[in-house]
């Protein structure tokens, strides 16, 4: 199935602009962009924040994992899927760099993410984000 | 000229989909993503596969590389021309990562790739793939 | 606000053609991808390259740098706002490599880029690009 190129292009700048907020540190705003009931899971750690005060203390305890480095999300390669009334399923492929005050970049292993979207009064906003570390099978 | 959004919505979405299962080594569906007669050419070491068979037999026999890392295949600066026919050249650049079980990320050489993509029963194939290792020319 | 998908097709096929004259040296070409009176300004170095001319001779006088490497300017999170006119603010993540002889892979800092595109009869142009590099604040 093709996906509508409208929504193709909402999705894409709902994403730049959310990613933004998170790599600005924007902690607040960032977690405003999900349903107030959303959650993020990193399936690797076993680890899960639900709901938006969840998040926001979460991310406040990992700021200091973040001092003296500017970290960028890259996207790649997002299926977007319409489900059930009016939810979206979107899986994309993210990498993670991290640049220091030298300019020295590192990266994050790569990871794989599926969302799902939905709209509160005709806006985008992520109800669950589930983010498995790519890892080798054998 | 201007690509029309839904022809370029569906180009990026027919790749997410195809990478997945390259990155994802579902040899045989990767496959059929080509037309029966497609080729792939790495023009770097003068290597062509043609047909599906070939390229289904050539990847079986590449998997030992692929032990114990997770290849994902990231794209960007897509250019769409549509071409006679029904029939679309597609170029693209390609940054190919691979991640241990550590999480380790190690790089390939950059690439630049030419694609000529049809439609059997309206469905987009790629019916050859030019890959071209990016090399200084001096 | 959302954008419009035709819009967001044609910038993406602006920066995917205007890269590939930037990465393959192609200076003159890549220039005339400004407006006559456009300027490209490295906030991180102070230095602010006005009219095609400016552009040009920097280019050239840079041209040592790039002997023995290809460089790649990655996109992503394109950020499109319809600004005064015809014209449109645009924002986006960069990531930049550089591959030598022996494919061996290095990259520069991460960069946050603004530009301003204007249309010259139909046809989108780059304004102004201004770049930051990215750094930690503290």
């Amino acid at each position: 199935m093709t996906v509508n190129a409208e929504l193709y292009a909402e999705v894409q700048q709902f994403y730049a602009n959310q990613m933004r907020l998170l790599d600005n540190l924007k902690i607040e705003d960032y977690a405003a962009t999900f349903t107030p009931d959303g959650w993020i899971e990193h399936a690797h750690r076993n680890e899960r924040a639900e709901g938006r005060a969840t998040m926001i203390a979460g991310m406040y305890a990992a700021l200091p994992r973040y001092k003296g480095v500017v970290v960028r999300h890259w996207y790649d390669h997002l299926v977007i899927e319409p489900s059930d009334g009016d939810s979206l399923k979107v899986s994309y492929y993210t990498l993670v760099t991290r640049v220091d005050k030298e300019g020295h970049v590192v990266f994050e292993p790569t990871f794989t993410v599926d969302d799902v979207l939905v709209r509160i009064n005709g806006v985008l906003h992520t109800k669950s984000r589930y983010i498995v570390k790519d890892t080798p099978t054998d």
